[in-house]
């Protein structure tokens, strides 16, 4: 274990001039205070392994809002809350973004604020903090994204092969045999994850797994303009989104073209945001509980802070079955 | 929520005659009693959701020992105690077997015994207890065994994915260009999950996933009379095994033919048993970490008990490398 003492050590100062640095005192030039705190990043040092520093634990959010009870990130840090502090951690939450990953590598964050661990919403696989986090040394949850062997970060989401295939058997419960997928953009983890489970689901279900069921894009309109009409020309009966928000687009463009949800189309959504509850007809959707997932990210942060290294977390997902699904009718594409 | 009252009603009897009946007291009728427990678990009743009954837990073993320090099982009850006994909670270790199975089912013995949860070590596909655990109600965590949709039960293991990949990764680093794959039966989880990985690892590391690469059985000599030639015909330079006394047989058959280990034949093995330090040569493995195991079956356990329904909890596999691997040099077939 590395200790302040190492440090100062090997920069040939002070124990005291490394603690002071540590702690952010102001009688530390900037420049020296930098030069020991990437030493101690390079060393492996982190506030995790110095027990009585480690209260302090920070949610990092990026590409999501949190602000509103109905905002996706909202419920998750309520529920991560809810565990962290009757713990007694302070839980603060930062908005992340480019320029700041650019500025300062993530274990030195995490040092240089005295935080113990970190709860990471919302990260894009061109995240320069999530390349960092392959090597990074303070524990760190990340909501929908896997960094494979290092043992102390954890992936922590819903499981989205159970939740396809709750979706998929469900569908085909009703008498539906072509079943189509649309997804957001595929440079995200969690969107990747779906796709793939989408075609597994597929095929548990004893349904064929045409690639050409399935149409990807970033931008709404392009799902719309060119795969949602793709889809309905392979005669599906029904289309399984990757978000609710997709979903929710889909649904609206098929009512101004007269297609009837659900009797021309069933339409699932994921993640049973709020608003599946007052879309027209009400969303089947998978659910993903968000409080819970909050508290799945302490449980796992904890237990990697314990030195127990969990490299997976996932909930168990849940069909939300409300009235956009129904037995396929006759199509009337137009 | 459902409470003493409601099965006393449903049963036209006393509350004081369901409750002594589930305390297992000794003057109601064995008769009586079997009718209050079957209606009790029927009506979804369980002892989690009464929490001051709520101190005792179960660890259920089955196929695999845990007397010895060796034993397979005993770091990982170790693990779970450290974690369980300090929260104030009693374990007991209970060996399972088919007939008790058949005798009594899971929620039942769960109810009868005041059990809050459960961590079940060592089931196989065909056990009784897995198709009731599909609907059960009291928290059960499963040793390399998934549940699909039921909110009560998770699955725990190493991720073995990741683990795969690791073994594969160092073998190309090697310079292996053909790896091989032998499987004890498929008829457990845990090795078709293994199976799944290694194909899954050959294609993430650009090898050819060739289904003749791969051989399984339940049975060890089958193994190397029939799929060990094989592999070695397919001019295989290195063969990753489901496990490690599955990878030990194969190196003592090599060395009994005049194989050289590893000159001639990379092996490596998956869990990390204590006797791997000491095969001719010490052999390469994947590492479980079986203390760890134990604890993160708490955390999932706790979880569940709390609520937060996880299906999935998996640990860091570890790539162990002793000398049971090294660049492949001329095959010495014989």
């Amino acid at each position: 274990m590395v200790t302040i003492q190492d440090i100062a050590e090997k920069l040939n100062i002070s124990k005291g001039t490394v603690s002071k640095a540590l702690n952010g005192a102001p009688d530390v030039s900037e420049n020296l205070r930098k030069s020991i705190l990437e030493t101690a990043v390079e060393m492996g040092y982190s506030r995790t392994k110095h027990k009585r520093d480690a209260k302090r634990l920070c949610v990092f959010i990026e590409n999501m809002s949190c602000r509103e009870p109905n905002d996706f990130g909202y419920d998750i840090i309520v529920g991560f809350r809810k565990m962290a502090e009757p713990s007694g951690y302070v839980v603060e939450v930062v908005p992340l973004d480019a320029k700041m990953q650019k500025q300062t590598p993530y274990d030195e964050y995490m040092l240089q604020h005295n935080y113990a661990g970190a709860l990471l919403l919302g990260l894009s696989l061109s995240d320069l903090w999530l390349r960092q986090l392959q090597t990074a040394h303070t524990p760190a949850v990340l909501l929908d994204n896997y960094i494979r062997a290092n043992p102390y970060t954890c992936y922590m989401g819903v499981d989205n092969a159970e939740g396809m295939d709750l979706a998929v058997a469900h569908l085909r419960s009703l008498g539906h045999r072509r079943i189509g997928y649309l997804s957001g953009g595929l440079g995200s983890y969690v969107n990747q994850s779906r796709y793939t489970a989408f075609f597994h689901a597929l095929r548990k279900n004893d349904l064929p797994d045409d690639p050409h069921l399935a149409g990807s894009d970033y931008f709404f309109s392009e799902c719309l303009q060119k795969h949602l009409p793709a889809l309905l020309q392979q005669k599906v009966t029904a289309i399984i989104c990757s978000h609710d928000l997709l979903a929710h687009t889909v649904m609206l463009h098929c009512l101004e073209r007269g297609i009837r949800i659900p009797q021309d189309l069933s339409i699932i959504g994921f993640d049973d945001l709020p608003l599946c509850a007052y879309t027209i007809p009400p969303m089947t959707t998978i659910r993903q509980d968000r409080t819970q997932l909050g508290k799945s990210g302490f449980y796992a942060l904890s237990s990697l802070m314990d030195g127990v290294s969990i490299s997976t977390l996932l909930l168990h997902a849940q069909l939300t079955v409300r009235q956009s699904t129904a037995a396929p009718g006759e199509t009337t594409q137009k």
